[in-house]
């Protein structure tokens, strides 16, 4: 028998951090695994040794939504500012040791395609460990029944279906399909909420009446557009008894819905993201055509109240998870942000918002953003960070508790953090950034603290002194998750399932 | 210069009701007209006297919600009951003197064709006075912008439009555009607000369990499939800052939202019907395939709780108007309720509720349960009675204040009321009712007092005594309709105007 | 037989306002009784005609909370400013022919000896028609059970409570035992909610700090101390299943909690007053000692938003009523306002807002501010208007249909207003106001419309061309009031009363 | 140096559960500590093994509200039924390993001296760890800023309050009082919360109708009463920015008023018992005198849904720690439960709720019932429940990480559940529970597992094999603790604090 000690690293000095528990105790790894948890752990010979000198070790970060070379608005002819390489570089340099990119099917054909294409990209480029979610744009009776059954067994256990954009907008029974077989067969669906008349209508009425500044974007979309359809696909999710995750959730009659069904215990989730916690519409009025650098939807909100409901919601239990939304295209370049000024030329010098490509870079700057504003400043415990940025992500989506964890048989994934007294306030800046794209929204924001070192499946893959990520492109390996684990009291699976409805009226009738 | 007292007619010893007074005084009324007020008006030699005898005289009921001789749901071949002669003669005897019917536009074709086809049924044939809103299918430019106006010189300004049935509904974006164009003519809009896709996904579903026995109806339309079309169209006509009636609300959600809009000013009116507030899904289950009697839409709701809370809202500010939505079809005839039975025979010996027409008759139960169950037992003044079935529908669709009130200038419309202590009970019964509809849901319901006499332009109508319809076939007359009178402090209509959201954006970009 | 046209007065060319009507037509007027409403009055010999010129004809105003020459914050020596002469004349000016005033019973003597001493000071005296509210500080078993239902016999049927004030507030024991009384009685019980304990802490807090300007009024009773109040008093009503009327309320959350009670049909009522709909806290800080003329409990809010929430349930519904709360004492006036710099001498230069008397003058301005900032101004229709400030206070304080309306039957009372296109704009000044107070808090504000005649039983007793008060003093009579018909249908009052939660636990268990 | 693997005890084969995690690993123990957390624990020679046998490991209970040897309800002359021997054996037998206890203050008295009493009744006697809470009666300015802190000193760092029960209630100023000094010093403030007049009222006068079994108990206290205290209170904390908790939570709008605070982040807490989540007030409508078992407050509640509220809060994130308000008298008993029929004999046959002293055994069935009902039977995850019944209630008072968890260098006090496969169902019976209380509410009810094992401090101390207590009398420790560590964000201690209106008023000002 070998010895129980016989550890390749130790991570010694640090306060571990669950999304329950803080404890000073070290670490022991062995061949990438969590293996125990101990004060003041032997170091035997020949083992690695991380001093954390007295600061937060945390589950390595989980961003639970990126885009990464995706194609999606690809009618714009826009193009990812990132590939798999210099996304997962990006997200290593923040903290994040797992990302769920999008794998997006084309009408008329199949989510497999869709899946095996993505692959096809992330192997052997990434640097963090990966999965993805399919976004389903055609749920047939084939692809819902016959070809989902085969993608969970691979290890694709969530997609998501937007209300919104004319390339992967589902109609109210297409939402209502997916649900059902979502629900029958335990996949989370997300759901991207936004009404797309409503979208249509102001967009091309700011159009006739030449209102095509970037910050238009924002008066086309305002918060009623969001709230109307967040309400909408949770009562289709209500009626079909599906759990469901709204994602990047920003506007406070949205949150309002959400809490008013988890507080009749449906299995409702909502993600939010960093620029909804902490940049405004302002962003969108910079001088000339640089608002572009801030379009993203749902927009960036008009009005500074609605950031602090978002944090309110953040931290008071309705958000479940918090995500980066990374979708980057470049400000200076003829296939990103700029083609806001080539595709109308001439009508307003400004720019026209309907051919700005939306998203914003970010998943390296949300795990530091959360850890300064959330827990340097007070507004969360180091706990309730990992519950948003880690735990809830791994249960959610299937990977707990292999990720999202610090516990014996867990991956060896972790962000170590300075101490309070060790803190020293930065700013961000595009330039110490990983990512391909050439600008952050978040351009001068305050940092607290940046991730010391992070750490995946027990070897060092970014190191914050230099600032270097050390991982070799293909480290990262795509991750087979299973089904959520974060179900409510509502939600066990039945063999012998019947919408909700009509249990109940079967219940009214003796039945 | 001729005598003041020159009348045809005085009403005397009532007890005057309006919305908001009660009155100990005579009525003096000549040419159809009501000329004064008085305490003891001294009848003058040949002038024809009605003693109310110490009871109530109210305005002439207004039923601004049936449907007559109307082709809608012509798909399934069923008929209406009832012409304009069976119906107007109906709505009398109930103490209605005007109602508002529907013209249905035809997809593809005009509205104005709609509006002259129903004029030629209903010309020479009612009893009663009448207008009618138009029911758009197809809100193109060339409806909204050039024949509508047109409509509205006519006298016809309001329209209705269905978020549900495969041929009536509108996108939202045809809502948008519906909205858009009512707000700059200022035309109400009435909306039917279920949702098509869930009523189309629960259907199929049932069918294909075999579910389909009369009450299943109900299952396919549970109270969410209401609420969120309420809370959809509510955020549209938000959007475009466009006052909106919801037709026949009867899911208790439904009434929140529209309450919660009510309570910050939205011009957001609601409208109920007697049978969500008396009757329950129960009905629906008679023996055998009688349940067919009670199917409407929005169905009977199934918890008699939620009845209590349509009370509630009745009485408590958020109903402006009760109407019946009298939507007759016969239950022993071929063309009616046994379409449910023939239509797909054999399948379920109860019959297959796709199949049966929607719709209650009504018109004549109206008033005298509203008056009995609202004023008799004491849920409601008789002020608060004539607000919701009288001046409120006057004010809204543009006829006040020739109708829906009693003082010196408008239509001598009256129902005369026994004084309580001369209120005698008797029970609602088909033999008595002068539809040509074989049934009535409130068959045995008790009825604490019924017209006496009902008055239209000075003219006894019907004598309640004999239970006769007095007035010939073509006394009934066309009313033009102006615009209404009953808006919000938000909706005043401007000559520029634009949509709520621009105007806020603008001014929060100091233009 | 007397001819049917023997008028005193024919008011004509007038649009006679009522709470749900607005109609062209002549008022003939006798004996100052409203004798007949008919278009083109022909005018007997003799007979005094007042031309309305297209102007409106409301019913004379009523002003159901006005403090006159009141005893009240006497423990300061604070001395009122208006005697009963001065504050009717100040009344009528404004539109208003009937007050309602307050006589305070004093801890442990009766409240008839309250009644008879506010009698003597009040006859001879007024120019307008009165009443008087008993202010309960003392309910014991004799006061309730034996002398109140003495009092209703003369005509007193209302009383107010306080849940502050330590002269005068009531503890939640005596609220019950006065609920349990009026519900007996069918008596309108009206409170002043504040929350006793919390204005004190913070008061006697504040003045340790030295915080004392006058400003720190407002410091001392932030807005959670009204709707604690609001909400504790409306449970125990709903205990007692008593209707309440709640006055001045000013805070948002007092109004949510007042409308929530309406929404379940509660029989809550609340009123609200002009300063609270037009003024901030802002004038509490004006320069030196100045901000001790905006002192008012509770009072002025902070924020400019909770104004707009004022102005939304002034218009929703949810207020029934609207007064001046006029309770006047000179500014410049050793029993006045001054008394905040001379009770604590020395101590802060800009004076101690505890020795301030609280309360504005506002019976004169009241209904022309509500006139010009709600009907002109078009947030309000002109019956909304007569609904609040005539109607709804003649029923719930049992004095219609004598007051509150212009129906035959009525007394004469009425205020002529000009027609839109006669409107001029002027700005309040004190020295146009007949009050005997030295300023108003409303200096310098637009007013639209000012009353050109007010007319009580059929006299002239206002010319606004002149601005001449032409009434004599003593003409102003003794208002015998009945009980409230203003009533919800829960409010059925019951021979054997039990509180209803006896009721509903009797039902409970079948008794 | 000693051996890492120098352990007491190695808990085998099961899962372990903290508030966030479930971990199939063992855990190591030395001297009362945890140790290490690994994966198959090699076990040194002498070391003690327990087999969890695949079932969950969840860490000692919590009862963070129980009454022991207390002298309340002492104006009855009622005994408590346990003194701390038998209480505490009790608590070992139902899984918990750590009690807090009231120490009563005498109004007049000093704290101090309350918690010397109880200190002298526990030392000694317990088998389980403790720790007090003061009842202040009489929060003096020498009691709150001279006592208190001295407390703190000593490890009692909590208060609790009532806002009813003559002998124990605080006036709204006291209450205030409480909060400012607890705010100060960082004191949990427990919060009993009924109207005391609202009970007195309603006591009176069903007694005066001879209205007195014990289920009337129930009348005398309707939900309405919790909430507006609890709405009261709140009000109270929030101008106070004092964090509270409110204690035996049952009504649901009072859940509502908390549930809303919570949404705007008050650091407001919840606690329930499993009574309010099981049983309904038909318990105390036994048979004869039966029903009195059952009589507590507040009291069980009249309708099953409210039951279900309970529910949903407790899951939803509402409720913050569940406890037992174990607080037995004897049914058998003169000084117990009998005093309903002896202290007013021969007026009613059936007994005097006035004369019941109140309370429910509850302290050994709450941790079976809650892992039965709630994780059993799929209500909430082992993780909730760890959360809800130990984690939670050890960081709100002072005790984490040293109890609450299973972590190193936790105290090892563990329970042992059984594997969901080798579950059987037993019923709860009085015979086998340990309290010397002579009957439980839950008789009868099923129980899906119960502990196996109970271990404190590494010591066995229950034995559910044999349902024996194998610990001795003194066993138990004082438990000395700290401040909470379950703040909210709004409640980071300021070094020169003052009451948040003021600052809010003060930042309002610029100053």
């Amino acid at each position: 028998m070998s010895s129980p000690f016989d550890f390749d690293l130790v991570v010694k000095n640090g306060f571990i951090v669950t999304a329950s528990d803080t404890v000073r105790a070290d670490i022991g790894v062995k061949d990438g695994k969590v293996v125990l948890l101990m004060a003041n752990i032997p170091v035997p010979d020949g083992c690695a040794v991380i001093d954390a000198e007295g600061g937060f070790v945390t589950p390595g970060l989980i961003d639970s939504h990126v885009h990464i070379a995706q194609s999606a608005a690809k009618s714009l002819g826009a193009k990812s500012a990132d590939n798999w390489t210099t996304a997962s570089q990006s997200a290593v340099a923040g903290g994040c040791t797992t990302v769920i990119a999008f794998a997006v099917q084309n009408r008329g054909t199949s989510m497999q395609a869709a899946v095996d294409a993505y692959h096809d990209l992330a192997v052997n480029n990434a640097v963090c460990d990966y999965s993805f979610h399919v976004i389903v744009t055609d749920p047939s009776e084939e692809q819902m029944h016959i070809e989902l059954p085969k993608l969970i067994e691979q290890g694709i256990t969530s997609v998501k279906i937007y209300s919104t954009y004319p390339a992967l907008k589902l109609s109210d029974e297409e939402i209502l399909n997916t649900f059902y077989a979502a629900r029958q067969y335990g996949v989370t669906v997300m759901v991207h909420a936004e009404n797309s008349d409503m979208i249509a209508w102001m967009t091309r009425d700011l159009a006739e009446r030449g209102m095509t500044e970037p910050w238009h974007h924002g008066t086309s979309r305002p918060p009623i557009i969001e709230s109307e359809a967040t309400n909408r696909v949770l009562a289709l999710s209500e009626l079909m008894d599906c759990p469901v995750l709204f994602v990047h959730v920003s506007a406070p009659d949205a949150f309002k819905v959400i809490r008013e069904a988890q507080t009749r215990l449906m299995s409702v989730y909502a993600e939010t993201c960093p620029h909804y916690l902490l940049l405004t519409a302002q962003e969108m009025k910079a001088p000339g055509f640089e608002g572009a650098k801030a379009c993203c939807a749902p927009p960036l909100r008009e009005n500074p109240e609605d950031r602090e409901r978002v944090w309110e919601n953040t931290v008071n239990g309705t958000v479940t998870v918090v995500s980066s939304d990374h979708a980057p295209t470049k400000y200076h370049d003829e296939f990103g942000k700029q083609l806001g000024l080539t595709k109308n030329p001439g009508k307003n010098p400004r720019g026209d918002f309907r051919y700005i490509p939306n998203g914003l870079p970010g998943v390296e700057t949300r795990g530091p953003l959360m850890w300064s504003e959330g827990v340097c400043k007070g507004r969360m415990s180091p706990n309730k960070f990992v519950e948003l940025n880690c735990t809830n992500a791994a249960k959610l989506y299937g990977m707990y508790p292999q990720k999202g964890t610090i516990q014996p048989g867990s991956d060896a994934d972790f962000v170590i953090w300075r101490s309070p007294s060790a803190r020293k306030t930065s700013k961000v800046t595009v330039k110490n950034l990983h990512s391909a794209c050439d600008y952050t929204p978040f351009e001068g924001h305050d940092i607290e603290d940046w991730p010391v070192l992070t750490i995946l499946r027990g070897k060092i893959v970014y190191d914050g002194k230099t600032n270097d990520v050390v991982a070799e492109p293909g480290y990262g390996a795509f991750l087979k998750r299973g089904k959520s684990s974060l179900q409510g009291p509502r939600n066990k699976w039945l063999s012998d399932w019947r919408p909700r409805y009509m249990d109940d009226q079967a219940k009214a009738n003796g039945a």
